[in-house]
């Protein structure tokens, strides 16, 4: 008999209440800062987003609550693929010749392919409970979409996804899933809203960006009474249903007899890493682990944590959204074609941001080449192909092994891997054939949309 | 808490032997007919196997054991993804208003997609040990190229695949996730082989076969004296290997309380259907359920089992294999390309064959329509987007929940869902947007094919 390399819970324990680390933040000194109001720039009320979302989701993004319920109905859906498995990689753990032990917890099981899910799911339930009919949302690289579609199709919702226009036409299997769940996708930027026309009067071949697609959700939301608006990261509420993964997680790290050294996650939003490292941030900031390390990685296209400015800034390129106080690129950054289309975003979660800001988090960014490097050295060890974004902490945590080797010493790596690249596999083919493009963040870009930020200073 | 859906093994529970169902059908009066060779038509010796297999194989291969070890190594990998999830799928229930109970066993979790990988990794164990340093293989729809090509990148073996050419170029990322495990891909029929030659000199626009790519695969292990060949299907050894899917199921099938009143699965070969039956099959041969039903399910345009001859026949195009003893639709029948390609062959496992023409076995044919309306339904119900071979054993299973309803009695349905389609997303996008032929065997086709079926009779 080996030693056990997959850590299983009963199918019975899935966790029953969401973690939420606003509170336990606010504890440790590092409470979060107010959205604003676009306009007023005033604190956000919650009447400002009663258009958008039902009000118990409101609730959730203000609460300060450290636990909340999962409702029964999200529960029996999460019961389709949770508790979702965590793995000890001894066989990349091998292939780095490295002392350090390696887990992974891995999302890809959930049937749309990635963590998303866990909050499209809770999203889909509070909506139906208010009636609404329809959600709209924006997609990137599909995952967020996809998921949508899947839970709106459960809870018998209508769906509109705006889906990044270059995405739509190289993903077209992202398209097709979705529609297979019944869900509508245009290629945005569409005719469809002012915000889409806009765009295409001062752009007629606009490819789309997620900040564009976010704000042509947001305007049919707003328009359409019974259509409600649905967000896959960066919010409050968001990262609280993701919080599944890292409770989870905890509870199997600990079934292998193991604390993390270090938690290591990919961040476009925020949703995914958040959902993963909170729960173990909670031990932390309350002092129990305080040498607990996290490091977020993210593409050195798209460099938010690593290059961006802590600032108020939209989350949304027409400025329809509240001002969040986070890390951005500026509302108007559009990265470069990166394949990870999910973290192609100029923001990233305020919680998360502030967590980076106030020491308690790292962060590093990598070009295309060495992500894919790592992750093709993932497949061969432990034979899943990953999603472009979840290789970024795949090299993340690469690098910590080789650090581990070189020191000489052990070390406890816990990778959050969101998804698989199913529907990825034209970037692994530029990738083996040597056309992928090493994109380097361009600081003339950066200046540019930085100087289009809000003046709003930080309190 | 709602009923439990989802029934797990522990994940120290792997089945430590593989069950072998030949010795249980000899007891039980249907003793399997041996192959014949080529030449002579007298029974096969283990030395005709030699060029191709490792003898650990061929010994599997005729073996009257009924539990064999598997070895710690391939536990090892089956570790990765295996004990594989069954669920019971209220939410279909719900939605075919039933009052069948609905089982899956569901081995899309594997990381190459299917079921194929249980023994992907068994033949490039076994061959690793002998020093091979190549296979050499075929595949249609991709699932059994993808899975090789992963487990020759685990035991460090070069994989050299034939694709048919069909397929490759439908099915771009099939060929790319093969590359990614560093497998050479070539669409067959290629002019590297002779059997390959001279179907290229008759039809220079071949878009190839199964049935040709095996002789391509053949030839070249055939020839080269450190390339072994391995089959994906169809053989003695490959249903062994997939025992552990019908060993778990029945495992978990006791922690549910329940005993299937039918087995449902899909067959082109039969590796799949045979490894979630035969164990279960076992205990009908046994006498022990004797009322338990096996229905084997198949496409309408290559309906090996529905509307074959059982007979002496290749299991390949260029007549290099042995002959076999089974339902086939005779070697040189091309079926139309729907889009379920593991479906797409002429013969079947023999064992199997025999299992349905003593009346063991139950089989259906359906055409691509229903069957991808089955699919959808599926997915709309429990999230999984199935691959079109499964969605066969869906469309079964729908049929039985309802006859359930329609005759007003619980029944107790397992299905076998042998894997995901994200792969088969085009196949999606033709059903929704109403492109998919209804192709319909032709018995024309049939026979000529039959035609040209060596004279052997049946002992």
């Amino acid at each position: 008999m080996s030693e056990p390399t997959r850590f299983d819970l009963p199918s019975n324990r899935i966790p029953t209440a969401w973690q939420n680390l606003l509170p336990v933040m606010a504890q440790a000194g590092v409470p979060p800062l107010p959205p604003l109001h676009p306009g007023t720039r005033e604190p956000v009320t919650p009447d400002l987003l009663a258009p958008l979302f039902p009000e118990a989701l409101i609730l959730q993004e203000v609460s300060t609550d450290e636990w909340i319920d999962v409702p029964g109905e999200v529960l029996d859906v999460y019961r389709l693929w949770r508790p979702s498995p965590l793995h000890r990689a001894t066989r990349l753990e091998r292939a780095l010749d490295t002392p350090a032990r390696i887990y992974f917890k891995y999302e890809g099981v959930s049937p749309a392919g990635s963590h998303k899910p866990n909050t499209a799911v809770a999203q889909a339930f509070y909506n139906k409970q208010v009636g609404v009919r329809r959600i709209s949302t924006e997609t990137g690289a599909g995952q967020w979409g996809s998921s949508l579609a899947m839970a709106c199709s459960f809870f018998d919702l209508e769906c509109l996804v705006f889906m990044v226009k270059a995405s739509y036409e190289q993903k077209p299997y992202r398209r097709i899933f979705m529609e297979t769940f019944g869900a509508e996708v245009r290629p945005s930027p569409t005719s469809t809203t002012n915000a889409g026309k806009s765009i295409l009067e001062a752009h007629p071949d606009s490819t789309g960006s997620l900040g564009i697609a976010i704000s042509e959700a947001i305007e049919i939301a707003a328009t359409d009474g019974d259509t409600n608006y649905s967000i896959g990261s960066c919010l409050n509420h968001v990262l609280l249903h993701q919080s599944v993964i890292g409770l989870e997680a905890k509870e199997q790290m600990e079934v292998a007899g193991e604390v993390p050294d270090v938690v290591v996650g990919c961040v476009g939003g925020g949703s995914n890493y958040g959902g993963l490292a909170y729960p173990f941030m909670a031990g932390r900031l309350r002092g129990e682990t305080p040498d607990m390390r996290f490091l977020a990685t993210e593409p050195a296209a798209c460099p938010t944590l690593t290059k961006g400015r802590f600032a108020y800034d939209f989350g949304d390129t027409a400025q329809l959204t509240p001002l969040l106080p986070m890390y951005t690129l500026g509302h108007d950054f559009v990265p470069a074609p990166v394949h990870a289309g999910g973290l192609r975003y100029h923001g990233d979660s305020p919680s998360l941001s502030l967590l980076v800001r106030s020491g308690h988090m790292e962060a590093a960014a990598y070009t295309q080449n060495e992500v894919f490097e790592a992750a093709v050295l993932f497949a061969k060890a432990q034979g899943i192909v990953p999603a472009p974004e979840s290789a970024h902490a795949i090299r993340g945590a690469i690098n910590e092994a080789i650090a581990a080797r070189e020191a000489g010493r052990e070390r406890v790596i816990l990778i959050g891997l969101s998804g698989h690249g199913h529907f990825d596999m034209q970037a692994y083919d530029d990738y083996l054939n040597g056309r992928l493009p090493e994109v380097e963040f361009d600081p003339a870009d950066q200046e540019a949309a930085l100087a289009g930020l809000p003046d709003v200073p930080i309190a």
